[in-house]
């Protein structure tokens, strides 16, 4: 639709080319002199209205709308305030600006909705279904209701004391830390705490770093967005391999201790003392990411090396193995010498929301997260002997390692599988599976798939497996059904 | 207390110099063989047993403590596995780890406590009493129960897309802004807005960053945090100098166009539309930090420049200032060109927790912002006019600006006022008020302070502007009585 130009107040038809909006009652911008600017901004940046044309007088316009003269001198008030209108005295009010003669933006792709998938055997996630929503909510709404009003203000960006207690205490407690509440940061989970942690190393002068092969590649894009060279060190089936360790020029390393993602592996007795000395000796630090250690089935949880020397330990935990990683908490334990490295090198963290924080607190000290733990870590177990079971039945050419803890294990498969085809045949089928080769960055003759089986339902695992077998069997030619 | 270090099953005090906690029901931890463990742990991180003492045989100590062999194997077994105790066959087990022998770690210190003021007329937080907690509880609670289970997954980086949808209709609604759910990406405030968009700035090419002078220093923070140049712009009535901005080699700036920080000045229409030619000149952008517009008292709130060039300007607003900054909650909304350099240049970025994202969007949904904002806007309006007058007639040396929006108005004080002793002086009174030096990187012979009214009660406005005129009194030896 054209729109008329002139200011000449007998011919307009404003009225139908402007397209005021219908009011949505209650609305902030829903009263007419709102929809009438709305109206002729979107007219302007449109270029249906261009620079210097003459917008009519408020009377006139007022007239043809049928409403009163001040919404239209209300409306042209607001666009000459933004700049979209001017007036001048003794003249029209004219447009005052044109909208960039660019080509359209392509904006219009909608958000992509997430995409379920029939059954999940990706590692990385807990069960959740089982996410405690009920004793959440009332967390939240408990805190909500009685936290004090200056809680509501800036937010320490270590975290609330509260939680920082609460958390040292549950780290003591459950998992052998040496941690007191001025060395816990709250963070927005592992890779946040990880980030911090590598801004503290930079400013104490240390540029290189260490980390598992094959290992997690968040951390790794974690440590390089800080701008650390990374040194991989292979992990063997007593975890990370200290003595070639000792031959980069890396002075600290992070290590999944209790569990190595991805291989599962458990780090010796011997590896975890000899890795500590290591850190003494190269005057450096290790950092423990304790991601899924809570989950242990043949043993106590072993506890964090940080307690062994937390002068030279950094301890990542978070609750997204455990509860969610959508709740986006986790904790940082720093050596107390870093503390205000760590402080100067992060000058605009900024703490998880406080009413979650406030709420995790209240979770934990009521006793619902231990009890929340004991129940995922007894259905876990069950789960673990299941899929191991079933896959022992269905493929038995294949071997399981890495079982003893945490949320995934390996599935070792005959050498020349074409494991990334495997991967994309089981997605096509609704099978989500990890091909552990994504966790390399040199090559390797070994081919495995990582399992995980935190989000998965028991009774599902036969089907999910059975998927699994087919996709397997899809690859060499021979068909599922003769397996 | 000394601690026998031999193995003679003859002279143990074990029972007593282990000192073995109380149980605690129902927690981790809490069992007899992990309470053992943890006395033995900490006996050797103590250094009450030293590196190749020998622990007694299991069932010398079991009969010691008066426990079944059994604790005590476990208590053992947990040391070994991780690597405090080292078992060898025929021989005793023994201990395999020594602390550090560097001095004992200056740890002790409380995390302090938030300490609360009495008056509180320092800029940057709204009505933290008005907070409305009911709501926010409700709506947490309604999207708790709801979410679907996989919203509980790994969040989208750039945010939920019922979040990014109810935002992008929130912008275009009530702040004119050319918003599509696919270019807001969901953030935990201006601060991370800014530091992804300077990222994103980087990786385009652009390290020089123009910045408002007097100007906010953490998002000056924010900037240098991630490498950029800054060049300070200077700010007059009419706002940010756009022709002093042309001659800095910056092809971005950060600007508070609808309310200034500290100055409280509104970018005038004509240095609206002069500032987004000028970013189509330089081929750069314009970040528009939009961070208490929705407050603005002579006029309806001007709508954002963002919609005068989408393809120019950076959106950045959060709730920080209308509900609480302690909800971690923003959003910044990106050119669509940037949107590729903006994920790329911030592969560790986190969106908010998820549930705090859906309870925002319900809480918009249901109107509850809006009607939040409507009576917030009468509350700070008449907050506003009491300040003014009470300041008038207590203070009437002293001239108000900045008033025509926001949350933050200037008092100018006669030049020689030394306003840090006062922002002293008052503080030892419990009356927090902000020197506008704070936000200067340069010296000014103006001497001002930024009075913020959010946070105090209509009712404790004069006393705290009666403590105001004592502080000033003070520095000058008029005493405050006589003023």
């Amino acid at each position: 639709m054209a729109i008329s130009q002139t200011n000449s107040p007998t011919n307009f038809a404003w009225a139908t080319l402007l397209e005021v909006d219908a009011p949505e009652p209650g609305r902030r911008g829903s009263r007419l002199h709102d929809r009438l600017a709305r109206a002729l901004r979107t007219a302007i940046r449109d270029g249906r209205l261009t620079e210097g044309a003459a917008v009519p007088p408020s009377r006139a316009l007022a007239e043809e709308l049928g409403c009163s003269r001040w919404v239209v001198t209300e409306a042209y008030g607001q666009l000459i305030a933004e700049g979209y209108l001017a007036a001048r005295v003794g003249s029209a009010t004219r447009v005052s600006w044109s909208p960039d003669t660019a080509p359209p933006r392509p904006h219009t792709r909608p958000v992509p909705a997430p995409s379920p998938v029939r059954y999940d055997l990706a590692p990385g996630l807990p069960d959740l279904r089982a996410f405690p929503r009920r004793r959440w909510a009332e967390a939240v709404r408990s805190v909500t209701g009685s936290a004090v009003h200056y809680d509501l203000g800036l937010p320490d960006p270590a975290g609330h004391p509260v939680l920082r207690t609460t958390v040292a205490q549950y780290l003591r407690r459950s998992r052998g830390a040496d941690a007191h509440p001025a060395a816990v940061s709250v963070c927005a989970g592992v890779t946040d705490g990880l980030v911090r942690t590598c801004r503290a190393l930079r400013a104490e002068g240390i540029d290189d770093l260490a980390v598992e092969h094959p290992g997690w590649g968040r951390l790794r894009d974690a440590a390089t967005s800080v701008g650390l060279r990374l040194y991989p060190v292979p992990v063997d089936h007593d975890g990370l391999r200290v003595d070639d360790l000792a031959r980069t020029p890396a002075r600290a390393v992070i290590v999944g201790a209790a569990h190595q993602f991805p291989t599962g592996t458990v780090l010796s007795p011997a590896r975890r003392a000899r890795l500590v000395r290591w850190a003494r000796e190269v005057d450096g630090y290790v950092i423990e990411d304790d991601y899924d250690a809570e989950f242990r089935y043949d043993h106590h949880p072993v506890a964090v090396m940080q307690g062994m020397d937390p002068s030279r330990v950094f301890l990542l935990g978070s609750v997204s193995k455990t509860l969610s990683p959508a709740l986006g908490l986790g904790w940082l334990v720093a050596p107390a010498a870093t503390t205000p490295a760590l402080r100067a090198a992060n000058p605009v963290a900024a703490a998880p929301p406080v009413l979650d924080q406030l709420a995790l607190a209240t979770f934990i000290d009521r006793g619902w997260y231990d009890a929340h733990l004991r129940a995922a870590r007894r259905r876990f177990r069950g789960r673990r002997d299941l899929l191991v079971r079933t896959l022992g039945a269905e493929l038995p050419q294949a071997r399981v390692s890495g079982t003893a803890a945490g949320l995934h294990i390996l599935l070792h498969l005959p050498s020349g599988t074409d494991t990334p085809r495997t991967v994309r045949t089981a997605a096509a089928a609704g099978l989500r599976v990890a091909d552990l080769d994504d966790y390399r960055v040199t090559d390797s003759a070994d081919r495995a798939l990582v399992l995980g089986y935190g989000n998965i339902g028991d009774t599902e695992i036969p089907a999910a497996v059975a998927l699994l077998r087919e996709a397997l069997a899809a690859r060499t030619g021979v068909r599922a059904m003769d397996a």
